[in-house]
């Protein structure tokens, strides 16, 4: 770390600690500075992810502010190094780790810094004099690390689900009906308990997993009712002491302005603070689909299993070489990568889950982890579902030889002769086509119960599947 | 287990496997003896539990089957049955455990035997000659285990959430909002990290509480939408196959008129036989509102620590002896069981999870485990939330001397000097009292920055309480 | 519930809170039928099951405070009163939930209530009078609650533990190596990512069960050390107050002799009465078996799938009807059972994790749900696990013709020539094989790249087992 | 992505799919590139996390192949393009993610790639050439992604526990040690259900958490040794094929020199490919782990609850400013990342043994999971250990004059008077002394009970620390 003191390339920025160096390109200061050095935990792997819809929420408040009493060219400036922030191009301005305090104050603390910093060299100050863009009294005006990441939190939220994971689920709904409809004539061996059973189309077997999507889109769109609810406005402990009336709806509604999605201001603010049950209950929606998943990567596989020796219905994709001395043996890679996607969702789960029971009277201080969790399940979700869309689902064709033939082979098309001949004479066709190993047709020939005319009329799958 | 053949107090029954002795006094019958051998496993503990919820949908079956051929003597006598299985009256002739087939099929088999068996007698036949109620063609009569048993599990569920999840829960709700009524004028000190914050008020504290489980309650409620959805209709993969259009919706309509809930039959049969996505989202919301228990029964464990050496501002009913030698000790026993109850239902729900994402192609067979788990948290729940509410809640007390005391001593009210003598002097009072261990207002006269009367007009924790 | 006063099937007990009625039959007194009434919850399915293990921690206990002044007629009567529990015949006196106190306190006392006046009747005494045994002062001598019911924790898994979950795995690993031995010439066809690869024997594959569970047994047998530890000695808060030096160690060694089992004294007792990190333990080795449980019942369910549309390798034993319908459908539902039972063991597992997490200063207080998940655990995996060994894999048979006809097709074993003809011309082998659906002898022959002589010395299955 | 054919950046590298365009700086090829256009998920968080634990297998590997035929200027050129592997200076050579094929096969290809054009760089060769290095014959020569992948797992998890997980906790451990030394003798209070109970030193207190984490470090110690056992040398399904006797012994002898791990040749290399039970058990051990740390996180944050209106018996180390206007508010920060990576780990623990339970039949294919998640605690629980020992643990100071008031307050100090004036008459001076809000000795001398010199000789909490 370079976080040094002394160094040629570094400033000294101070905080009620006193003094200490921050690098010289850096527009964060003495807090960020300080969190470096006393949380160096998972350094490299969990930054924290809520940068983004901080600044917004930053934004929406300074916007507010200006109605408030905040001078115009500092909300102006405010405004544009939020922008700067939310374009991504000020990231390695936030260096902080989701490993900290529990509040995420620090995290508050490095985009106050920020802001404040890159504000006043906006307005033309000296980086790090806190004039005329303080942290404290003008980025966070108003406002309390406890009421403003919470609200970051469900801002992040709301906008990785409006942006990307629903739209990636759907892309994936869209790509399984599309199957469904280019396989509804063709009429396969159904499977119950791994065994053979009655018939049904591939259209239908793929309309399943169309139909779990659409519930699952649907269910996560109901929790997220309770994400749009915003904590600002609660301040400290939910009372919004230092806030003053209409804030919180006020910058709700600048948020909804500014982002496009229906925020307003929660209803119980100590609620907001004290517990994340809004978030846990998404989770649980996305764990939920995460289930749906695994069955649709498990039926995959399972279906597109062999080439020869595996029940090789389906055929997917070859998209990376397999063994180069076996032409024809395609790794389900991508039903892999969703499996494995799935898990880690219901693993983030349990996290969450945990962190977010935790919370003691008028704080949760699990924000960071859960927030973490949440979003990576969601980011996850979303991009293997494109994934899985783009370059398994559609370009997996039925194998319709061999659909064909495990169809013509099951012993459960027996069923169709009850009608005809009875229950009695059916089984013992079925009963001497296993034990000889015979077809259905050959056994029935063979006891000499029907003709292969009246077989081949009344054997017919196709007329098994539905509701007579 | 008595089930031996040849004794005295048995009789023979038989199924495609050949002969199996039976109880003489118990109505199940061959399958049902085969599966008490095959699955003796956790025997003492772990009983189905969808039994009652079965014996509905068998009874609504019946009476939409005597619309299609069924004798109305057999469909009367099945009915009689049924009311008898749904009274508990039968519950010794359903000796099955959960680990058996993951679909439930031996416990379909033992309520198809019971009912039959009754029926026969009912109508003065002889038990065991399936004649003239047969268990598979007349109790099980356009139906498969693959469709009723998941509709028995979602009519439990729905049952066992409207008559005593949903009950309960509210009336923890209601208590608590007493006490926020009651407690709506007692100004305390607020806790953020546990450590001490700006002042709310108790009734603003149990509020929160409150709003959780409004929430909760708005939540298992939108997850039951998908439970009301019945699988019935699909018979063997969901095609319907042996059964008539309009079956489903038929029995669906009659489960919704004997339970008076809003049942309805399931819009994708594939999708019902071989997922359960809808329990697992279920299950996910008793998940959120075990968080929502741990954290309320966490908070009263720690405002009722004490008597004298912890926060002491509660005081829990004493339901039973503490120490004999340390009066005033009382254990937050229903704490306790409410947090451990909190913690099964986030174990089960990981068991609901991995079950739930374990279907294979035509059927989930993890239905038992599923089922049972919901169950299982949903009784748990509405157990301890009626628990907590009758012998804690509704007996607590604010010690609302110690609440004053602390408030009192805290020195965070400093913070309303603020807008009076300017946050540095404000800050040195503050550091003073610290440092010294003195009251705020004695740090203040001690310095000379104010008066007492002054002080006493301005440090009012009552004027802290929301926005100015 | 009987517990209701004045009724003339009652005797009135009295504790510190006054008196109460309990019914005339009960053994139990003031407290236990005081608890009846506080936890009200789950009362059907979750009833404590640590009672016999804390019959002979009393029985221990008793028989120390023998040499340390107890009456010896007293110690006696309660030892017996110890053993009629420990036997079972005083079962229904023990009516409490897991779902209490959460130091086990009502069950602590209960036991307590028990044995006093079994023991007092015993000794010609009246029930109720607590002379000449007194609950507390004689039963509960030199213990507390905190340190004698994580002491029953510990003794009742241990004892599970080595009679019945130990022998029960063992059995099941003995079942696989025997098949393992039976099937060891038989050359199969490999799969990895479900597709086809290179062959093994079946006796491999089933050897990599038993290395699995021989693994499982050691590491169970691993996580047992720390169990073998006891709280006892440790009393209110891990000091022993009250006790008497050596006391733990005696106890302990009582407690060794009574059962066999290697117990001592927990090196650290306020870690003991703290925490019950080797209970999370050792439910993670729980949980570990359970992975390997599930592969193994996956694996069985998969190479069982079929009769005649699936893999088929396996041909699983029938143990209950199928469909009547369709003769040679095996349902593999000891798979399924096996596999619902690990999805619990996992779920209990989080409930196992979360309450030992959450242990306050000097005391666990989730100790009855930790117990309740760890036993509940090892029971299952002992039934079920016997149950698989019993009616599935002893039975089990290979398919001897459809596993060579599977390896017969396999292009995988075009590796073999290799060697032989060079990488190139066998890769050009394969892809002429599986794009005109040849067998690798038909498409080499076609291709003119070998003799039939030469392919068939060269391609044999059986050289492909193990390194060149 | 800058992975797209054409650009003047770009080279042309080949695979059995054809050409594909890599960056001309990169030292990875065609099968890499085509992952990252395959697999883009997670992109930004997720990188697959065993590089350098792969380049020791390869390196090991080389230098055994080195005595089998390999070309000893090859050789020396893999050993040293591994060399530079593991010393991190390739890292932007290994772009992959997590999310990929579950059996690891395409980072085993991206190391070979880059093993392979950085040798043939080394030995003046043209990158993308595959001469005279290439990264199948030569770099994975005996070797099959489905053993080295799992081999690369173990040598990361066990490097990583040996570097750093296993010091880490230590540190933890003896900090802890010495503040229980420091403070063995300050008498202090304690709590039981969070309520007053007897006395124990705060070394005792500390003391538990001191043998929890010894436990923890013999856990994690007995869980490493089947991580120490090597899949190497069972190539693609566990037999060994295309390897030679003796090579998986001589690679893991390899490793075993190269790390000063002792590693060894897994005995079941069917098991060691199809499972990862071993890695299962290990996250086990990290998730008791998490359970110990959670305790600790929480007892400091409840012993250091404050500054006046909570326990206050812990003064923690002042990190970072608290608020500027609440002079002596410290939050426990390093308590809420700690317990915040708990939860973590317990997630991840889940997410493990899930992945770890679906292995099918001669692979498990969730491998990049489980390593992540096993991987990622540790460094996790490393991290958090050191920063908590460093920044909290060595920091924290006893109140001393709190705990002796709080002590001194303690009604239950009244169980030393049992001995000389009975239980009863203490019972009465403690009820009286909660009545009315007055000390023991107040209380006692106000009933004339005892003399004050009695009291003092008498009521010393000192006295209470063990068995009499």
């Amino acid at each position: 770390m370079s976080v040094r003191a002394g160094a040629a390339d570094t400033r000294i920025e101070r905080d009620t600690f006193g003094e200490i160096a921050v690098p010289s390109w850096a527009y964060y200061g003495a807090q960020t500075a300080r969190s470096l050095i006393n949380f160096n935990i998972g350094r490299d792997a969990d930054r924290m992810p809520v940068i983004r819809g901080l600044a917004y929420v930053k934004k929406a408040a300074a916007t507010v502010n200006g109605q408030h009493g905040l001078d115009p060219a500092v909300q102006s400036a405010i405004c544009s190094a939020a922008d700067e922030v939310i374009s991504g191009q000020l990231d390695r301005h936030f260096p902080l780790v989701v490993w900290q305090t529990g509040s995420g104050t620090q995290t508050n603390m490095n985009m106050n810094e920020v802001l404040s910093n890159r504000a006043i060299e906006l307005l033309g100050g000296q980086i790090g004099s806190k004039t005329p863009v303080h942290p404290n009294d003008h980025v966070n005006m108003g406002q309390s690390s406890n009421d403003v990441f919470p609200t970051a939190m469900h801002v992040s939220v709301a906008m990785e689900a409006a942006g990307r994971l629903l739209p990636s689920l759907k892309r994936l709904r869209d790509a399984l009906a599309a199957k469904a409809d280019e396989f509804q004539g063709v009429v396969k061996l159904g499977r119950t308990h791994l065994q053979d059973a009655t018939p049904l189309t591939v259209g239908q077997e793929f309309g399943a997993f169309v139909h779990q999507l659409d519930c699952d889109l649907r269910r996560i769109d109901a929790s997220l009712v309770d994400v749009h609810q915003l904590a600002i406005g609660g301040t400290a402990v939910g009372t919004g002491l230092n806030s003053w009336p209409g804030f919180g709806e006020d910058v709700a509604a600048a948020l909804a302005r500014l982002t496009g999605l229906p925020f307003r201001s929660a209803p119980n603010k100590f609620e907001a603070l004290a517990s994340h049950d809004a978030l846990v209950e998404l989770s649980g929606s996305l764990n939920t689909t995460a289930c749906s998943l695994t069955k649709l990567a498990n039926d995959f596989r399972l279906l597109g299993s062999g080439p020869r020796c595996g029940l090789g219905e389906l055929t997917l994709p070859e998209n990376e070489p397999g063994s180069s001395i076996m032409p024809g043996k395609v790794n389900p890679t991508q039903c892999e990568a969703l499996s494995m996607v799935a898990c880690q969702v219901m693993g983030n789960h349990v996290a969450v889950t945990i962190g977010g029971s935790q919370g003691h009277l008028q704080l949760n201080v699990y924000k960071p982890l859960i927030v973490r969790n949440v979003l990576h399940s969601m980011t996850l979700l979303a991009d293997a579902s494109v994934s899985f869309a783009d370059r398994c689902v559609s370009g997996t064709q039925v194998n319709a030889d061999r659909v064909a033939e495990l169809m013509s082979q099951s012993l459960m098309l027996v069923t169709a002769l009850n009608p005809h001949i009875g229950y009695d004479k059916a089984a013992a066709i079925a009963k001497h086509a296993h034990a000889n190993g015979l077809s259905l047709r050959q056994a029935a020939l063979d006891l000499g119960l029907l003709s292969g005319d009246d077989f081949d009329r009344w054997v017919r799958p196709e007329n098994m599947l539905g509701p007579a």
